[in-house]
């Protein structure tokens, strides 16, 4: 996977398509779950160079991949602090490192999709070409050791069918779920090269519901048997199915439909066969979801040349933004403050003023972001 | 409505019901998204006295409820500062003040599913009695001034029937959505008496898709005319519609099933006979979603008397938790310690020790809620 779009031998330039054409008409398009707009931000000079999306459900895996992926990639100074691009809202979040965006989507077909529709958009607007996008989620297993990735190759429904039914105007509407072969086929390479984990490419199952819709016994509610489930999860480990998770059907349907490059990469948290409920060691949890990160990362480092993105990317990420988006841990400075003056009411103050000063100086300057020192208005990186 | 549950002429003692043998089979209920659970938590400590459960999609307006309800009805001290119960996780947040809990749900049916069968859990192993659950949330309104409060009567599919369709093993289920009118009503009623903005009792209508699904013409899809939307809602207005939002359906099927009283108080942000996008300012929006909060707490208020919890009810919850849940600002308060620093280095220190460490001190204490203050180890409230 080249990320800078460039291969001298078979140039392409395939634009992110959007099928409606009532947008011309819109003299400002807001994109509203994302705090964003055609008319209010600069959407070509903001997103204009990028050709890798990564999308996932948590909002803290999201930056904790871009801080990660930035670090690998050797894109910007690790732990130089990332402005989350949305914070004017808390529905998504949504960092930029160089050519790779990343987003997070919530739980469930109707959050991701609300912020597909408006990736796209956002996208097409800022005439971004080539561009690859990859869910990283967490998923239950079948059958397979858990912390085993597995590479989507068809979203299936729970009746096991590679479809995706919308209803538009009240009318059922059918849409195909597949995703990219060949991008599978690299992922799954990459694994095998890395030979860091298990990685397999099958069916994924895409349910409305986490708990009775994804046959569990540890819902609310539950009226079958252990049997019954059983029987169920036989049936789809039959059909092909590897794991189950809640967003890969219109990820892949919106995708397919927009020229957008896609894939799913989730790890299995458990094996359903044997239980229901997650509860492996945060730590075995944290380890798991970090591979489809890895995964992701070392397949786009081939080709990647570092390019620093210039000029103005961020124009309405002001210093006071900058501490909003959590970017950085503003709640772990706090507390070295509120520490210091404990420590320094202790002393009795008996120390010059300039000490005292530069204490908190020595405090707060290292964890800021270096560009921010000294100026409180504007934060440029 | 009786937040202390307290009526002598009538007394009753409904709990909450879950229905599922299996779970009495499990050791430790690990309630994931909650990052709660029962071998970790004495949930009957943490929550036997909730008597109020109010539901919204989005993490900050239930922050800002928290502290809303707590101020208006005098439970604790405003600005002392809630911290986040699911700290542990990015999911959803929750916050309790007395006999109140909050939750956000995220956004769409899926998403507030998981939330719910957690929190009916939640409820049933703290042995709570007589809760009532409100969603307060965000609509599109069909040809209703924007800014009306919506009561749901009913909570109708995309073909206007009042039921919801999950798929459970493989198989579809359809559940009866219907609400609880006295409820509906007494919400009603204290609209009328504060007489501060329209409200009305209506069906809404519960998609899957905020786009497509609602006929919207600004998505990144779309494959009509502005002739077969304005059709399409026209009839959906025909059938009693007032509004349009992504969670009802199940919040009524799920409430309903469990035995908790539950109403939908949505205002409507637009009137979708007239457009798609949000564009009003932010400060009229914030208005809007401010009402169906004025008119829970008016509602809550009647009969109550301020009951604070006491003993260990977050015995999880230490400062470092309380920090990182953004129960309060610390973003703020760090940008004023920043701009402090600044000030001072202008002065050039030419002051006593003593006042640069009071500037620090009266900066940050009085944001920091009192009990706190010279301990950085517990927060018990």
């Amino acid at each position: 996977m080249d990320l800078t779009g460039d291969k001298p031998s078979a140039p392409r330039s395939s634009p992110v398509y959007v099928h409606n054409p009532h947008l011309d008409s819109l003299k400002d398009d807001v994109l509203y779950h994302f705090s964003l707009g055609t008319r209010t931000h600069n959407l070509p000079a903001m997103f204009g160079d990028v050709k890798f999306v990564c999308v996932g459900g948590s909002p803290w895996r999201i930056k904790s991949f871009t801080e990660y992926i930035a670090a690998e990639l050797a894109i910007e100074e690790p732990n130089s602090g990332y402005a989350n691009i949305c914070a004017g809202t808390d529905r998504y979040t949504m960092y930029k490192v160089g050519p790779v965006l990343s987003v997070s989507h919530g739980m469930g077909i109707p959050s991701i999709a609300i912020m597909l529709h408006e990736l796209i958009k956002l996208l097409h607007h800022a005439h971004c070409t080539d561009v690859t996008v990859i869910r990283i989620g967490t998923s239950g297993g079948i059958g397979l050791e858990p912390g085993t990735v597995v590479v989507t190759k068809q979203s299936v429904d729970a009746t096991f069918l590679p479809r995706l039914e919308q209803v538009i105007l009240g009318k059922t509407v059918v849409r195909n779920t597949d995703l990219d072969q060949g991008l599978a086929e690299e992922l799954l390479q990459c694994s095998k090269e890395l030979s860091q984990f298990e990685t397999v490419i099958g069916n994924t199952m895409c349910t409305l519901d986490f708990y009775e819709g994804q046959a569990r016994l540890d819902g609310a509610l539950c009226s079958y048997t252990e049997k019954d489930k059983q029987d169920y999860l036989i049936k789809a480990k039959e059909a092909g199915v590897c794991n189950i998770e809640m967003e890969s059907s219109v990820f892949a349907a919106m995708c397919k439909l927009s020229g957008l490059r896609a894939a799913v990469v989730c790890v299995t948290l458990l094996d359903r066969l044997k239980g229901d409920q997650l509860n492996s060691s945060h730590d075995v949890l944290h380890d798991y979801q970090l591979r489809p990160q890895i995964l992701f990362t070392n397949v786009s480092r081939v080709g990647f040349e570092p390019t620093l993105p210039t000029g103005d990317q961020n124009p309405h990420i002001g210093m006071e933004a900058l501490l909003e988006s959590g970017a950085f841990d503003s709640s772990a400075i706090l507390t070295e403050v509120w520490s210091g003056i404990i420590k320094l009411q202790r002393l009795n103050c008996d120390l010059p003023s300039e000490v005292v000063l530069f204490y908190f100086i020595d405090l707060v300057e290292p964890l800021i972001p270096s560009k921010t020192a000294g100026c409180d208005n504007e934060y440029n990186r």
